[in-house]
């Protein structure tokens, strides 16, 4: 390289870490977080009537699909062969005559047996799922807001 | 096709818009959401000492590259050529002696010439962005939370 | 470029068609193939009792979300925001006691306002639905084919 | 998470099969297909004469990478990191003066060492492939058809 | 959003251009570059020898899928719909003893009816199909160098 | 498969290397290449005053991620989980009324713990930064020229 450098480069570098020290262990990250809806919405969604079609099951394929690919949308997460990933969804019980907001939470589980941790990917699963919520009822839901998406828990064994 | 069939298929489908009849417009969205972080955490951001690298330009480009792709990520999107994606951070003031959790909110905007809006590529570009800032900072900074991940406005014209 | 060269180059080279100069019309193909099951492995689709979870949506929407990057699997097919795709099935009627094996029916339907042609959008979206049902059911069934993959029209208008 | 559910999620929830308590292990699996053709097609294919260009091994290389993809494809598949995907072709011998269609068969083969099995990459490699010969050879030839992609054999040691 | 702000944001803010208010003309792209090779390796492309596979072909299917994948790859580049990619290789006549380092010509050639032009696509075919031509050939040729990978020529009509 | 073959097949046959009997260890390559600037551009670069945007760690980023995602881009190789990335500039000391052309470097490393070496993430690494580079200053530089990317070093342990 050339021997005269201004060092520029070295201030605030983004950098993965290289793990290639760290021993391969059992890890798993569980994220939550909500989407706020209507509680017309969420009647839709419980009764498979949104017409853009049924809602959980396509957020949960959405956010498993997308937990796989989180090391292609975080630019310094480590690219992983995640031995799982589940997404479940908690309905809140609907009151009869119910107006204001309710939540519908998404949890994201991840699990793999390697060097690094898999939070980045349970969270990417809850983001991307309640995106993919945002997108099917956002015809007929313009209050949605998606909250609180957080580590939960993370261990390794 | 074989000439009986159960009907099963049409309960719930999940299916694209067909966007195929809707007008050529100039539309734009407007996203927002922020990320709750210990104000030390922000401070290391806004000085540029995060361990893992410059925290708000990584983000931004990850918010970017995420909405170039959001068709790809969110299952009934159409995958578009958007024209333009923005993603601006906004820090508070520090206070000198604070310790409550501070915001850093997170815009994100797309712009398109096309059938359909782009509310999903600046939510997904909020989120993403969001994601990033967790991932870089998730070493120094256990408590931080995604939030009040909105769309701000929709035009056309 | 130098100037003598060996024309190895042009025997048989691949190409995209260039289809700058066609015009812009609405076009839309359609797909059909079947996957053969065992008539246990249907019935526990129908009644949404595989193991892997509900197959016809998570194959409907591993269709879609692939006829959507077609062009990134084809190596000579053009890249193309599509305006519509979808993915039907199509389960034959059971007899109580059959054991020969079944043909559950898959259609994938491609539309766009384009330059070219969408068939291979919807034959991608077949051939990708069929791979999800082989890989939900396969747990189940080891005798699953795919087959009768084809194109069963296309237009423009 | 809320204390009051209702428990719709867990009807039939699509969920990656968890393989992280599973062996390590040596893993191969081949699949077949075949795609019909006019014989003037096939022979075409043979002479790299088709306009589009080299048929076979563009068709080889779509199919390998696809292998490699099989995960972001396919919902509920681990994303693997495969040692080795082979695609092959046997065409058949040609009649001087046939008109009937004729089989090109494709095997896809793929290895891993690891705690899953590569069935799926090696189905998606045929798949692939075979779309693509579709793709190179639509032009000349509307009679093709996609058929009998089947698990040939799968084994570990 | 917080009414006090620092605008540390604008620093050096990376954006994609908003190209929403340019004229949707037709626009190609010509890049070019080279690889050296030893002579014996040249020889090996040119006689399909290479234990890897026919190099050409593969690299030239690597540009064109590359090409076609540029708004993922560079930051701050446009996804666009090309309407055309392609790759071109001219080979050096060899010399019969010859040992000094040949040049394998590649070149790449985007096109597109847009608002904004392809020259990072042409320069992203001649990039890949040069990492192509070196991975084919690294196991037999320790000194391949890429070079002069530049664009030739941009137009619009 | 059919009894009767030609075995035009095997002639030049593009194909991954099976890794499966290799042993693990630890792997690391390091590339290196340069782009050519006029030195206004690389004051710009340096004084964070080009329009699109901060230059060196948008590059950086590309670079990570195109090396996280190289096994989708390189035909044969190995999708591998890549355990470090980095990315490096150096850039010359600028005379004060220089116009000859400067020399951007970028070096990019790549780590592993596998069956096979990331030569090819570190070499992608370094191609998509400089086209990075080129994308971010095109606008302000039409002089811009790739060079001299190459390997440095290849070690195992």
């Amino acid at each position: 390289m050339s021997t005269k450098l201004t060092h520029l480069d070295d201030q605030g570098r983004a950098q993965m870490v290289d793990v290639g020290d760290k021993p391969v262990t059992r890890r798993e990250a569980i994220a939550e977080g909500y989407i706020t809806l209507h509680p017309a919405t969420l009647r839709a969604i419980a009764e498979e009537k949104v017409p853009k079609g049924e809602v959980l099951n396509t957020a949960r394929i959405a956010g498993i699909m997308a937990a796989k690919r989180c090391g292609e949308l975080i630019p310094l997460c480590h690219p992983l062969p995640i031995e799982s990933v589940e997404v479940h969804f908690d309905l809140p019980e609907l009151q009869p005559h119910g107006t204001e907001p309710v939540k519908l939470y998404i949890k994201g589980i991840a699990r793999i047996t390697a060097k690094t941790g898999v939070e980045m990917e349970a969270l990417t699963a809850v983001s991307v799922a309640a995106l993919t919520v945002y997108d099917m009822c956002k015809a007929i839901d313009k209050t949605m807001v998606i909250a609180e998406v957080k580590l939960i828990s993370k261990t390794k064994k």
